[in-house]
């Protein structure tokens, strides 16, 4: 069992053309100084009031590797013990034109910024305090294409699947798509609630070391993950205020939880229409209550009360 | 503020045309014995390994209501503060053909009888315990209907949202729908994973008791609650075990985040899979991971580890 750390070299897409950045065997250690930001620096100048610069989509996402599992082959599961993360302590949340759950209502491009340094919670304009709880969004086996792929949508080999609750002391299941595995990683998050609503998290560069474990003879067809509980440590003490969707489509009931849950924290906090959407996408979390009621279903937005500094 | 004792007489479909079976004021409590499971005693004499009864629709979801707010007009909000509910250790859960998430492949009908007598906890085969936590499936202000409308489907108006978090301890927000709003109370239930999958809970007769509280000069488009914290307290110890759908459509990824849950307690724990759906309904929750990075979303179904008795 060795520990290597992962060289700071990046691709931007899914393809198995890309040339290993390191190789490691089965229990081996891996660790970064940092995975960088999805933006890929685009915002590393921008200051409050300035415009919004425009995104350089090829730029996004830098991941790194390709990294090789010695004996990894199509059909076995890569575990990922995730022992260790921790964020910079700086952050970017946007909304993205035609991007975002609510896309329709939010259609201009708007920028927030997070400074979080020497702190475990992320202070929003005064109104809110997010508890930084890092984890990546881009987690994967290179899907088996030499045809290059954009990393934007994830798929059955994981990717892009900004899941919150991959934090670390979590154990994350990969299904491998080619041989070595081509373990791949990106979009470092210091916190979003499930969902992702605006389209982005607190985007923020961290450092981490996993262990990466090969098992033979156990296929999985999707990601899975085992993590400890409680999910929501230090967020629970004061319940939650909760909005619902209800429709014939699951799509359409979580527009609608959230639109309720904007208005909710418009008129509860004093926050506008787009800062509450933002926040919604850093804390809040989308729950399907029921599917099954046809032809009806209920999709739950749920504000976890003890981040909000007080209502107005 | 008065207490009152809601009259054990039921109904069966929504519409206006009810007689009220009491009437009260804001602010006052109301309290029942026992809601009656949402089968109505179809299943009282089975036995395990009879056959299946056959469902009379027509005697599902006996209501209790309408109850009489003084005062109260369309476009209110009606506040219900659930301050006791106690479950009687006995319960059902099937699966019905045609219903549930997954009625393309669990096309048979099928009921498990759960005796849960003096335990806070209900045995499944001696594979989980699950733990008891006791709430209404219905809940609502009578829709503005003549014309009578099944129970089944739910709608802004409340009704059957099948919400496990309506625990005690919660406020729930209904909007006003009609004068004196009508309110009806149906469906208990002791325990039920977000999502509900196999299209029941842990159907079982509840007593309890609410406050009721009217609300003038707010309006609501759909449910809300206030709901205390943590919300899975005392089976979040040992953390979760979770499998992820990936695809363009809620519907599908939350089918085979179900599926691929399934698969995993067969494995894990020796459960037949009809067993590891009813399990899945009563305990494992649906989440919207992330529904922004288009064209994929992810639904993922997490099973509390605490409430497994051991592996295999």
């Amino acid at each position: 069992m060795a520990s290597f750390e992962v060289p700071a070299e990046y691709n931007y897409l899914w393809t198995t053309r890309h040339k290993p950045t390191l190789e490691i065997g089965s229990g081996d250690t891996i660790s970064f100084d940092q995975v960088p930001e999805a933006a890929g620096g685009q915002f590393d100048d921008y200051r409050a009031g300035d415009p919004i610069p425009e995104l350089d989509f090829e730029r996004l996402y830098p991941m790194l590797g390709p990294i090789m599992v010695e004996g990894a082959e199509p059909g076995d599961v890569l575990e990922l013990e995730l022992l260790e993360y921790e964020s910079h302590g700086w952050g970017w949340t946007a909304t993205l034109p035609g991007m975002g759950l609510l896309a329709e209502e939010f259609a201009d491009p708007h920028l927030h910024i997070w400074d979080f340094k020497g702190s475990s919670a992320a202070d929003f304009k005064g109104v809110a305090s997010v508890p930084v709880r890092p984890f990546l969004g881009v987690l994967a086996s290179t899907p088996d294409t030499d045809e290059p792929q954009g990393v934007i949508p994830p798929g059955h080999f994981g990717g892009n699947i900004d899941c919150r609750d991959l934090i670390a002391g979590t154990k994350v299941f990969l299904p491998v798509q080619t041989p070595g595995a081509r373990l791949m990683l990106s979009d470092p998050h210091a916190a979003q609630g499930d969902g992702e609503v605006c389209v982005s998290a607190i985007e923020a560069p961290l450092g981490g070391r996993m262990k990466v474990t090969l098992h033979k003879g156990w296929s999985i067809p999707a990601p899975q993950f085992q993590t400890p509980g409680p999910l929501r440590s230090g967020i629970e003490d004061k319940g939650y205020y909760a909005t619902m969707g209800v429709g014939p489509d699951l799509m359409g009931a979580a527009k609608d939880a959230v639109r309720y849950m904007i208005d909710h924290m418009s008129r509860r906090y004093g926050l506008d229409p787009l800062d509450a959407y933002v926040l919604s996408s850093v804390a809040v979390d989308l729950k399907i209550s029921e599917v099954v009621d046809a032809p009806n279903w209920v999709v739950s937005a749920y504000l976890p009360l003890s981040i909000m500094n007080e209502e107005r």
